[in-house]
């Protein structure tokens, strides 16, 4: 089998994991955090430099490369891998997120969800057969099942029926899919009702999914409430298989969901965010626009070796203040190489049976500064 | 003495000529193509990828340097090397060329230019001996005098009060100057009057420059109107010291030149361009946003070492129609290889006394596809 999860260490005092996934294009070290590149691209970053920042696998968007440039050119300009140059392994979300955030007029029924391209406005269907037909011509490494997402606070009955249809619709992407070099994963969903997340992970376990995500989260609820859902619901996963929490999310929050057992992560909080100026480090965020950076000649960050720590951050700050595209560049390659070595950061505490100290201190260093952006947000 | 040009070579059947221009920073391999960085960045580009291009010497410039971060706070961040973190050779252009294109409201005194700032409408004032003391500041390896440029066609005496202004300004700059590890050249004008301009370079030469530049060109006149100015001027300039044509422009105006014995060019035409989805190639131009490579597996070209030649066109058509930055980066990544390549071909040719064989090959494959654009553009 292609895909394997090997579970290397539990730490002792908190329920994170370390361990590796294995792929047809290579292995994770996890827990991993993949950068976002909706496009073919994780914006502004040539693949060498994604390379750089310590990524292992990123991930890719259904809705918006079947949209443009459509998946079959995908396919035949040779797959997602050689079409955007990454050699290692890629995920593609289905395209359900997108559905709930950015689609104009989607109404989902049970045969699928219909919607306008919020490029064109053209009308389009996406079923779970079709979810599964674009990334099976995409070639991602990993497919997610279609799953249906709802804002939160939601009624009780909304997220239910959404619930049960994301497990129906995930046995059609289950019985759709044919590739054997692409591992499904499943999705929870069931908002923030502890048991209708059980129930859902449960029934989902009987699908035998290669991995399991946990969906519908950072989409409106408070992080403790998004904690809580996460210490429900992770014991109900398989423990030999990748748990990945879908679109989150911000520093504290992956480290959060790593002591509760999750192993993979996605967000554009990095990406987004360094291409508005504000930098992650150690001693917690920085807005580079600020002028009291004007002549500071120290980099962000001393020890971190990504190419805007080679740089000032009166340097950086000027960029920004004079709209040079090379300020968004610099400060997504330094934001994901923090992204990286925060997790490598954990794998390592986790090796070493310590994982509940290294939490406390990067708690302690990120409070020695400015607060951290409010919220996490999933990819747009 | 810290500058120093030395000829290697001169071609057997044309005026060009192949050589080395020694600087604090090290050697520049001449006939040489100057990116240009205008506000200490060549858009798009992170150092590294700068430095794979091939180029060793870069531009940058005085005007949009002292507008936005101001020259002195460079200085305090390490001066322009340390600032933008390039540790090889850089020219900065004086700024008289953005008075005549950039600035608004621009009025010429014999003390110097009044000008209000593009960015914010600030009234401000360059004067030769200001101009000097900007590039001081910035620490460049080479400076150039404050010039008066004048738009073509124009009227005589124009042109006329324009180059004596020129030639006091000059001697009014080198007797400003100070630094010892800064050569300062003079700027040849004139118009497309040949006599002037011969009467410009004997009295610049007077003043012992150690290089002179030939600027207002492409600024309105033919290519063929430019080259006839070349003809005429170039041999009045010392063999001893290097040679700039400031500002041109497309590859045929660069070989048009360095036959003519020009060592020095910069250009914002490969990186404006590139921003805009066309690319140069040595079959001519394409413009990638065009459907017809939409599925072409093809890079732009084969032999090419530049990140965007290790994707497909269809790819890289795909950022651009997706307007993603990765497109005007990898572009620019490879236009500017595209002009190191040229160049590096053309110091290969003059070094196997083949220069003209070399011109030959190039004009007939450029000319087997699109046409080029139609006008050489400067620094904006």
């Amino acid at each position: 089998m292609s895909f394997r999860y090997e579970l290397l260490q539990l730490d002792p005092s908190t329920a994170a994991r370390r361990g590796r996934f294995h792929t047809p294009h290579g292995p994770v070290d996890t827990p991993a955090f993949m950068p976002v590149g909706t496009q073919g691209t994780v914006k502004g970053l040539e693949i060498g430099m994604l390379r750089a920042t310590g990524a292992q696998m990123v991930l890719s968007n259904t809705y918006h490369l079947s949209l443009r440039p459509g998946e079959e050119n995908v396919r035949r300009l040779g797959g997602l891998h050689a079409f955007m140059g990454w050699e290692g392994p890629i995920l593609t979300d289905s395209g359900g997120f997108q559905l709930f955030s950015l689609a104009q007029m989607t109404q989902v029924r049970e045969t699928g969800a219909t919607f306008r391209s919020h490029i064109d406005g053209r009308l389009i269907d996406l079923s779970p057969e079709r979810a599964v037909a674009i990334q099976e011509a995409l070639g991602s490494d990993v497919a997610m099942v279609l799953d249906h997402v709802v804002a939160l606070p939601a009624e009780k009955n909304a997220v239910l029926d959404a619930c049960e249809r994301t497990i129906r619709w995930a046995r059609r992407c289950q019985e759709a899919a044919t590739r054997a070099d692409q591992a499904l994963f499943g999705i929870v969903q069931g908002g923030l009702d502890l048991e209708m997340r059980v129930w859902c992970a449960e029934e989902l376990r009987k699908l035998n999914f290669p991995g399991y995500a946990v969906g519908g989260l950072s989409v409106g609820e408070t992080p403790e409430e998004m904690y809580r859902v996460l210490d429900g619901v992770v014991s109900h996963l398989p423990e030999d298989r990748p748990r990945y929490l879908m679109g989150v999310g911000r520093p504290r929050d992956l480290l959060e969901a790593v002591r509760r057992g999750i192993d993979l992560f996605d967000c554009v909080m990095p990406t987004r965010n360094g291409r508005n100026a504000l930098a992650f480090t150690a001693q917690g965020t920085f807005r580079l626009r600020n002028k009291i950076h004007e002549t500071d000649t120290r980099p962000l960050e001393e020890d971190c070796p990504c190419p805007a720590c080679q740089r000032s951050r009166g340097y950086l700050r000027h960029l920004f203040q004079a709209d040079e595209m090379l300020g968004p560049i610099l400060l997504t390659a330094h934001n994901l190489t923090y992204y990286q070595r925060l997790l490598a950061g954990a794998r390592e505490a986790i090796a070493a049976g310590q994982f509940d100290d290294f939490y406390r201190r990067q708690l302690a260093g990120w409070s020695a500064s400015e607060k951290e952006p409010a919220k996490s947000e999933e990819a747009g």
